[in-house]
């Protein structure tokens, strides 16, 4: 029997991602250097805390720690973040917050409650290819709007906000990632996030702001000042803004928050209780616990020197083994080379090759709306060790001196 | 600033769950004997092996534990649900296994993955409210098909079916728990579950099977074949079944799965991908080492026995305080009690005067997609106390005693 003719509209056209795909390859290549998925450093993750946290938590026997819990999430830990959302000057009540399966989910639950079919999303050039997902999954039009080193185009964006308008479309959400930006590693300026702000306010817009990598800036060239999220200014309720324990903690408890205006945060919450009744509620209360014993904030200081070491490290070896047929801009934070080959290297091309060489990364074109971006590869410097990134961007260079001489040869 | 204009079509008619509408009041009551939420009983979670199981899990350091995972779910945990599987008589391929966030995810992926907007789903007549929850919120239309003792009629699904598609409705799901429905307690007989097959095949229907109480039978009633899932006999790749932990370990872990034909297990990936990227890690790697470990197996007698203890404490209370007054059908297995009380009492009326009482229960209505249900109301046996239970029945004599004298005298 073929299954196609029971499948919706929605789900015809789902698309994997390119993340995804590439991680599923990894399994299967013996001593593969892995610079594709974002996944944070387990030799960072705080074992001994986590292991006396889970331990007492489970020695107690109290039921409500494996029982169902509420959908908006633990409330002791929701209480937690109003401090922690405190340190990043955001002033948030705790019946703006609601718990999510990882950020992930706080995208898919905010697409479900803001953006009907074929409505647009505009989202940077390149953006995070998860909620590429999540919003065309919901069938929504992503339309992209231009960086420069200061974060997204203004201009363009009020280009493409009347262009889309008189079109007859309904634009009504930006998506943004201010801080150390998946995939570029971008830091929008804070002269731009006022303006981004404003033009919120002048075309009466929502903005998505996601801030997994915030506290992860490299004190050897970022102020914590410069990553004041765009909430913090949000005076006329018009950000909803995501949070996330994955890159701060760890990814496998898939314990994210949203902060969103009540009336939002509301559908939002409805959302969650279709979507999967409640978060894990063990691994809320582990986080919880982790919070409110200051392991969180302890490990913060120790993970901006970890990243920074290993961004120092790939730099060095891109310098080393590519001299200046690879260009990028310097992270200050967060976990991602975003690398532009001179010798017109084809992302996919070079990807085949990258995996003979058993290195990989994820193709730039992945994080494009638009088609392009194929001259650009993303390289996670964040789980491989020193000398692993070192091995890895060794073979990397071997994959584009091959297929370079290759394309010389034909 | 109104959000409401921002709001999606979708949104603008999202509906709170009666029961955890109800979960939440039962905060404020002090006291309170709650029979609304099917809660499994805390008591018997295996707090023993858990902490072990937990603690040496993150002993052993393993970075894999806390990382992100596989989007299908932990590979291991899957292959050791194929031998669980065979035990309910199901054979399955590990790639029609998809591992998901409680079996609520399975019902929203699977409602995303086959349902269209204005698409009709089939449901019995009353349905698990979870499930009426997540495909409304896809803006499916529920239509319910009465059910008798053997579950729900054949003849009155011929009957839909040809009516719905007379009108051009699209028709391809029938949604449906065999098993110890929630919130019935109904034992679809073996001849109606071949007969539903045949019905499929014949209108070409999907049908999505939810069984997370088969296990769950009472032994002084009731024979394990005569849980057998309709999944055991699909020959044409025509079910797709839901399972859960979420009962017969613990719901707190977030761990369900469900068994789908190739092309539609795939189409879940993808959208799980999208909205969620991965269930707990941790949690699955728990779930994983107390399933293989032998630790459900070995609880599954214990938690019939302990159920049906508490079935028959509710059953005599219930005879206790309303004589014939009261009536429902012996659940076989399961959670709950469905009661339907003699004395023409209205759900929502009673639930006012129980709240006073210091009792709870979900509404009948919530069960029901055309509006009725009024005359029942849902009683969970599963998590309080033989001692609070009986408390609880004679504080719900006394709302209804109470409203019965308020009718008479008014």
């Amino acid at each position: 029997m073929s299954h196609e003719k029971f499948l919706s509209k929605a789900a015809r056209h789902f698309e994997e991602s390119a993340i995804r795909r590439t991680g599923a390859l990894a399994g299967r290549i013996p001593d593969l250097v892995s610079f594709a998925p974002g996944y944070p450093a387990a030799e960072m993750f705080p074992w001994g805390e986590l292991t006396a946290i889970a331990t007492e938590l489970l020695n107690k026997r109290n039921g409500n720690v494996l029982q169902y819990g509420a959908t908006r999430g633990y409330r002791p830990l929701i209480e937690c973040l109003l401090p922690l959302l405190g340190d990043r000057t955001i002033q948030a009540a705790a019946d703006e917050i609601i718990i999510t399966t990882g950020s992930q989910q706080g995208l898919d639950l905010i697409g479900r409650v803001l953006l009907d079919p074929s409505d647009v999303v505009l989202v940077e050039l390149p953006t995070y290819s998860g909620a590429i997902a999540a919003f065309r999954n919901l069938q929504a039009t992503l339309v992209g709007i231009e960086q420069d080193g200061e974060g997204l185009s203004i201009d363009a964006l009020d280009e493409a906000v009347m262009r889309l308008r008189n079109q007859g479309r309904v634009v009504r959400v930006v998506y943004v990632t201010p801080n150390f930006q998946n995939p570029t590693g971008l830091l929008m300026s804070a002269a731009r996030r006022r303006a981004l702000l404003d033009a919120a306010e002048r075309h009466d817009l929502l903005i998505v702001e996601d801030d997994p990598y915030g506290t992860l800036y490299f004190e050897d060239t970022t102020h914590v000042d410069e990553t004041r999220p765009i909430k913090a200014d949000d005076t006329t309720d018009r950000v909803v803004y995501l949070g996330s324990f994955s890159k701060i903690l760890a990814p496998g408890f898939r314990v994210a928050w949203l902060v969103a205006p009540r009336p939002i945060a509301e559908g939002v919450e409805l959302a969650k209780q279709a979507a999967d009744l409640c978060s894990g509620v063990f691994d809320q209360r582990i986080v919880h616990a982790a919070l409110e014993q200051g392991v969180i904030e302890a490990l913060a200081p120790r993970l901006r020197r970890h990243y920074q070491e290993k961004r120092s490290v790939m730099e060095e070896a891109l310098i080393a083994s590519f001299g200046g047929r690879a260009r990028w801009v310097k992270p200050r934070g967060g976990f991602f080379l975003w690398v532009k080959f001179e010798d017109h290297v084809d992302d996919r091309d070079l990807f085949e090759r990258a995996i003979e060489q058993h290195v990989s990364f994820v193709v730039g074109s992945a994080f494009f709306v638009n088609g392009e971006g194929h001259q650009y590869v993303r390289l996670a410097f964040s789980a491989a060790t020193p000398d692993r990134i070192r091995e890895g961007i060794r073979r990397l260079a071997s994959a584009v001196e091959l297929m370079t001489s290759a394309a010389s040869r034909s």
